[in-house]
C-alpha cells in the first residue's frame, strides 16, 4: 500500500502534535518500523546512522502515542498525529526539533519552541 | 549551513500551511531549490524522478509563497510555512496531498481536506 522503494527502502515520516499541529520531528521508516508502529501504536523509526530499528523513547520514556496516520497522494510520505509523553520531542529537550526559525539575514534564530526538559538529566538516568 | 549530504544532495522539505498549520505535502529539495526558494520567496523542489529543478505552481500558476522557514536539530529537515495560492497544493485537486487517513482496519478513507480544483481543468490550460 506504501511505495518504500523510492528511496531504497525508506519512506519519510513526518509527526505533527495531534492537538497543536506543530510539526515536532521527522525521521525515516522502513517497511518493519512501520508496522511495528501501527501495530504498537507507538511511534517506531528506522536510523540510518545506526542501521536498526528503534522506538521514539526506548531510552528517555518519552514514548509517542499515534492518533492518527494520514497517507499522501504518492503514497510515499506519511503523516503521524501523535500525543507527546513528556511534552518533548527532540534529543535536545525542545518540544520541537524545529526550534530554530531561518531569518532573511540568514541568521538562525529561536522560535517559540519550549524546551521543556534537560537532556542532560533525562538521558543520563 | 544545512546538512545536505546525509540523503546524497537532497533534504525533505516539509511545507505547511502558514494559518492553519495543516501539513499539505512532502518533496525534496537540493541546494540550488533551497536557495531559489530564499531569493524568490516561492517554493522550488528537486525532482528525483525529472531530474530537474522546478517551481511549484509553474504550470498550474498555483505558486507557494514562503512566510516562515524553520529547521531541524540535526540541520537535515526543513518546515516551510506558506501560503497556498489558488487554494491547493496537491497535483490531484485535493488542499493537502494528505487526504486520506489509514484506519486501523488498513482501509484508506478520505480525510476533511477538500477538493479545491478539477485537475484536468487547471492541468489542460
Amino acid at each position: 500500500m506504501l511505495d518504500f522503494e523510492k528511496m531504497g527502502g525508506l519512506l519519510p515520516a513526518i509527526v505533527q502534535d495531534a492537538e497543536s499541529g506543530e510539526v515536532l520531528m521527522v525521521a525515516f521508516q522502513n517497511h518493519e518500523a512501520f508496522e511495528r508502529t501501527r501495530e504498537t501504536g507507538r511511534m517506531h523509526y528506522y536510523s540510518r546512522s545506526r542501521d536498526k530499528l528503534w522506538m521514539k523513547g526506548e531510552s528517555s520514556g518519552h514514548v509517542q502515542e499515534v492518533r492518527e496516520i494520514l497517507v499522501d497522494c504518492d503514497a510515499d510520505a506519511v503523516v503521524f498525529k501523535i500525543h507527546q509523553v513528556g511534552g518533548a520531542a527532540c534529543h535536545t529537550g525542545f518540544r520541537s526539533c524545529f526550534y530554530r526559525r531561518l531569518e532573511p539575514t540568514g541568521e538562525l534564530t529561536r522560535t517559540e519552541s519550549e524546551q521543556v526538559f534537560d537532556p542532560a538529566q533525562v538521558y543520563a538516568q
